[in-house]
């Protein structure tokens, strides 16, 4: 069984290169403040040995037919999105937040797609490379960051026209055995304790800027690459442990300063080959649309979370039964419904490309995760209006066991007297944790950034609606024109527009 | 087969007794100004014979095996829900609004689940009966309206208490034959030119309210059935016709002036067996429960005619490719997708219940049309905004005829030099028909209102969501408690309250 | 003494030439169906003789210091302001809405400026004709619609660049003792009862514009003027007569079928003096600014009123201590506050211009203005949300006092038991008008358009804001400058964009 | 004159005793973790010695005619309160955010107007009495803390029925010379920088509670009181000095361990004489209320705060010409000029009280503090929206030095050409301190919380505002009454409540 432990991640990671920065330091993978994330991750190894979790967490390698974790596989079915999305939701409850192992799962599908339609476009043999490694991945169980989000310099021109060529990531060289690359990837969650980066595009390539059309595999250590880190974590409990207190995120900005990727894990070089430059923007487009998908899974968690700890807290201050807690509650609640019922009927309404892997509804998805996007500060504050301002002002812990004012920190914090001081105390010790923490800054950005902004699925979504067909309806209503269009909107996914690409002339 | 024809259904109309009454007159049921209304039932007759529509508008009976008119149809499957769901969307674009018949399906999806439940729980005989009114229904092909609303007088009142113990519907009397009823049921969409009218109670009974548990239906012209109606209509085109200048509504308050009900159109009885009283309750549920399913499928469609409208004007305005504008119309859409999911993902949830009907999933449901109702508004901005004060200011059609000053009012139409004047007028008439009338402003009322209010689907989904399961992940997470609750929701359905109900002591 | 009654406008508007197109007729001034528009001006009439309201409705002539209707004095200092702020307030509490007679005012407010201003500049003698039409409106204290928008055609073209030149109003030919224009103006509120048209340009004009760049003033029945009418009214009552049901609205589209303009009303020609060109953009400013300062008055009265209704059906319906009812009616109080706050500061740092006019502070009337425009519909929402769906199928008024069902009707309109039957007949018959008529539409659709939509108070504020100097606090915060600068941000009014652009050279 | 300088300040917190607990420490008042917030303290000292600031921040005095700090000022007039709400805008702008000295001058104002209502009411001496206190406060220009929140137990509770009796601060003994008190408040900015500690109460209070109906002050350092600390501080910089870096916060718990009050610091007393029990209530309103009018003045500057870093990173990304960003930042300018307007409003509407102190408005106080209390959480998403994920990963300063792989860093910052990477360093690291930090959390719940929540604002508004004369506009609208309610609103002061108070009989 290709399912590895948790134990078996940790010891490849005590035994990676050090090429991590953090400040003036360069530090081992397993540093201290390294750990929340790591400990997260955990969870993703653990769940594939649970019984209880094993038909969420793990899948059926189409490669090998083996039992694999479902974090390395290339969703075959409808099923297969669906308890992705389930599983993503379920383990988010039980790290409080991101579970931050979806990147590479997204990456995966988004190439078998890609690498198919290459080859069938341009009879490259990019499908097979890329099966050879991921048979690989699934075997060995691997983290996989994925880092798209180039610096990308003055934002009003492409990368060819920036001042300084190295703004976007390109290949410097095309030797026989492989390329070199330079630039830089940013805003990468969980490369600091990833086996692996795949490198994507970050957008559409014109022609001109062919050298910056690249994807491939590196191990996150491999020689050129520097990692600068930047850790969110909690302050340490001394007394009263907790799984939220345990968690943290670390962050790469990550550079590759000439490395050299073998050809066996290079899957787009628009360089070598320019006709390849084109299916860039595609994989751009359909890793952001693979993980706007997974956000359809996680995000709803998030809610959840939020929601969790605001009707605890709601409780714990007596004020459960009031109207405007129960309808601000309610209205977490509804997000992560409707946030979840859009990345399901997304997935009801997947097609199976021609690759065999499963694309689900771009419309819908994308509407999905904006409405994450757009609700996710609000939900914070919801928390934050719920729990009161104790959460922001709350002494240290160690304060409420100091012999002098321990005590009577402790005989001051009681509300509702069905609820013990000390539960009242990691309440609201746990509501700092997720809303007056460093972390807790992290995860609004992610909430509103990661995946795309809810401007960037504003734009995919009116770039793919096919709005002459909705105009048809008032055409109809207003006398304009005598027939309705037909009664059902097409299904929109990245793979429909790769084909109305393929019979249209390039543009420059 | 048991599918009728329009010609049929105003066949009927024509001859059903008088009485409607309208101001001061007393009207027939094709009276010019119900003619919008009777134009959009004709609407569900149509379909149901076109071949393009059959396999959405038609189903097989399961009582007979015969191919019925959906409407009358008892959900047997998950497939039958979401037909249903999009069945409503697609007639919806064509008549620019509510489809005004599902009241009827909600309606007899509610029954033949509650009779079936009453019989199991008390030894009744309530299913066989209804079943036996079921197939008259569907083989006459019926358009019936569902009364619930009752005048409810003091709001913070039970029946039994008002002043007036009148102003729930309730029993005056059980005779051997049947019973008599009296009261007012309100706010009723279609009652003016449908068949029948089935009653079903408006909240949950206490014992001694039994005798306000009551249901059962009536031909809408039986003896004591008075109907007061509230047209909306527009102003008749006499150039720029228009399906949607031709839609229009009919509103009742329907006044049961001590009406006799004969037994076998008697499905629910307090007042002769307390017993039932409860499941009064359960049916007012269930019925709100279904037609909050059925706004899944047509709130999606309003917000798809407006943000067509929208899309279309901005195109004839020049602004369509407007930043703002792009924004503004895809969150018509995201809307539409979101309100549409809910109700799709809520039928994936749908459970059978022991009669065979199926019912969705009710969280989804609620938050679903509580997105939809709280946008509506909104929506009409969104429109009225991009298409300018114009909609309200348009001079009268035929003043655009009038010899004198019509080239000149047509001249000054012009905007997009692409668009004829003609189309352009036909545009600004059709939102100032969407938009700027006594109909839109019953559009706007009923998005909110119908079906319930967002302020009713929050108490639903807090009364049913399982809060402290909710709870459970952040007792976990802040360390209070050591386990995660089971990792999915339960679906939620009337069915389930109904059980729980079954072993609950009586509350007074 | 100059102020007039009502009888004595009522004479005149029956003396008027016939030019009034509604539909295919041609009609009086007096017409039933403007009635409700004339019932609305009649108010800004009666007030000013009503010693409660002298204060507030008359004002001091400063061309001949006598005593004059409001509505026709030109604001020479902050009290001013704040006193026309209030009259409007006042005013449209009365009649449920819209006042409809702050044009005029606005209009010549922002003449007096530019008239003075060109003088200046061009060494012109526009002052003195405008001061002597000012009089002569004075001492007739007339009623004067302001036609500013243009139809515009094609969006995307200037004035001189679309393919038909008259779709913004032009000069055909400049004469020794006047001009001819052509052209149409839309969307203008009660000119089928005004006594005169003051015409202002609706944007910038380049040079190549400068036959655009016009202004004048034309008595509404002048030959050449013909304007089609849109009324807008109620249902006439019989029985529960009330000030809502006899309010209404006549919108013009304003043809000018080359109509002669005398010298002494022409106040503005830049095809005679192109240096006159860029005077119109400052005047279509001036007048859009003077219009959004008096929105500060009326849309705190329109949230009033719906308030207020709000209130009172809550009270009715028994459910006003409910928390949701509060929260909700709180926030249309608050807005109401916010919006008639931001136009109060606004006057307090009010400039008076060279001309003597006093300009308030541009940056905060938009802000109020915008504020108020966004949430118009919402507030319409909220009054629908309280009202239940009652409004939108309350049976006809004559329904009641029909003999068979009347009683019945009445019956089951008890609510809470302290009200009459009858009030609350009247209380919903009420609502009905606000919220569910042709008129609800209008006032919607002019809530958000008029005087400018929210989109163009937010072009208004950023093109008038000084960005770089709010990005001074963040460089001075940031360590980017030393200093930060100085600590009030200036006052912004139209007159200093005035002075700036007298030092700029031209731009084409 | 009696204006003191930032070293004297500094000097008298190196002189007092030790109480500050911090998690297990006990630490010094100029700990290094407290500098944050004595940085900011700063800023009220050194201006008020700044000849551009003068006009601002010092007043004078009533009490001795001589200049002081505007921070230990009685409001004597409309001005006054005007120049209060400036210089708490301008201020803010000088440390990024809350300038944390309000409290006092709010407490002073408050306990100004009471204790010389009590003494009216009752014949007591408390107004002498404060006046000399107030008199030090003044010469020595003393920074005080307000106590107010009580750690308030079972919220459903009052006072005296909680479990344990001390969950709201107490009198447990008056002796002839003072009082014993005990307690905690919590929630307090600046307590562990300040010299005073002024307590007042956190509700009203019936007889039952009088014991609890208590205001005092007390040195910061006094016997029996402990404060419990919770700072907020930023990363130390180490090459990009910055303003925003070196702000921080001190929150406190304070405990009043049978704390001893002398009789000449003490206002308020219930428990020697349940007569005063009442004015509990009214001091706690009147806190509040001062409180939020200061709020006017800092949340406008922190909406432009916020703004400004908005307008500047989006400058630096080169998208600041984009529709949707210049959208977004002119909402945050609309709500900074909309808050800052109803502080203006409500000061112009001001009332003197017999004591001589002039009290705003309170519907609009509470309007506009609402208004920003609503906003802040999307205002940080707006800057967040803008700034892009990079501010939640951004590499620590150190590594941008680092000399292996920071001139790599550098290279990767560039966007704007025209930018320096230093400044673009600058920027989102400051955009970091701003939006990703401890501190930043601590702002997002203060400026929801601070004051009084949203949901406090709207009790207090409904609690003041005229409904019935409200609803009387509907109900001569409706004709329901025949006259309108006098036109203006009355000016709602708390001052208005104790009238209407002292001719009430009393409620338990």
């Amino acid at each position: 069984m290709a399912i590895r432990t948790f134990e078996e991640y940790y010891a490849r990671l005590e035994k990676m290169s050090r090429n991590l920065y953090l400040g003036s330091e360069k530090i081992a993978r397993t540093d201290e403040r390294l750990q929340g994330g790591i400990r997260i991750i955990k969870e993703t190894y653990d769940r594939a040995h649970d019984p209880q979790f094993q038909e969420l967490c793990t899948a059926t390698s189409h490669l090998t037919g083996e039992k694999i974790n479902r974090f390395c596989h290339i969703h075959q079915s409808v099923e297969d999105l669906l308890k992705k999305q389930q599983m993503t939701r379920v383990l988010c409850h039980r790290v409080g937040g991101c579970i931050q192992r979806c990147m590479g799962i997204d990456a995966l599908n988004a190439l078998s797609v890609i690498t198919f339609e290459m080859d069938q476009a341009l009879g490259t043999d990019f499908d097979a490379r890329f099966r050879k490694y991921l048979q690989y991945f699934q075997e060995n169980d691997l983290v996989a960051s994925c880092a798209q989000t180039d610096t990308k310099g003055d934002r009003l021109k492409r990368p060819h026209q920036q001042e300084d060529p190295d703004l976007y990531v390109r290949v410097v060289e095309t030797r026989p055995d492989g390329i070199v690359v330079r630039g830089a990837k940013i805003n990468i969650t969980n490369t600091p304790y990833a086996d692996e980066i795949i490198v994507v595009p970050t957008r559409f390539m014109t022609q001109k800027d062919h050298e910056y059309a690249v994807a491939f595999a590196l191990p996150a250590d491999a020689d050129g690459v520097k990692i600068l880190v930047r850790p969110a974590y909690h302050h340490k409990r001394t007394r009263l442990k907790a799984p939220i207190a345990e968690v943290g995120d670390g962050e790469a900005f990550i550079i590759f300063d000439d490395a050299f990727v073998p050809n066996e894990r290079v899957f787009l070089n628009g360089q070598e080959d320019p006709r390849q430059t084109p299916f860039a923007g595609f994989l751009a487009l359909l890793f952001a649309h693979y993980h706007r998908h997974s956000y359809t899974g996680c995000k709803p968690a998030v809610s959840e979370v939020l929601a969790s700890a605001a009707a605890l807290v709601a409780e714990y201050n007596g004020i459960e039964r009031e109207g405007h807690v129960r309808d601000k509650i309610s209205h977490l609640i509804g997000t992560a419904e409707l946030v979840y019922a859009a990345g399901v009927a997304s997935a009801y309404r997947a097609e199976i490309s021609p690759s065999g892997t499963c694309i689900p509804d771009e419309i819908l998805t994308n509407a999905g995760r904006r409405l994450a996007g757009e609700e996710i500060y609000n939900e914070y504050k919801v928390l934050a209006d719920l729990a009161g301002g104790l959460v922001a002002t709350l002494p240290l812990e160690e304060s409420f066991y100091h012999k002098e004012v321990g005590p009577l920190a402790q005989k001051y914090l009681k509300r509702n007297p069905k609820i013990t001081a000390e539960n009242i105390h990691r309440c609201f010790r746990g509501i700092e944790n997720i809303l007056a923490s460093d972390l807790a800054c992290v995860m609004q950005i992610a909430g509103l950034h990661g995946g795309g902004s809810p401007q960037m699925e504003t734009i995919t979504m009116m770039a793919r609606y096919d709005l002459e067909r909705l105009k048809g309806i008032a055409k109809y209503l207003f006398g304009i024109e005598d027939q309705l269009p037909p009664y059902e909107r097409e299904t929109v996914t990245p793979r429909k527009l790769l084909e109305r690409f393929r019979g249209l002339p390039e543009k420059g």
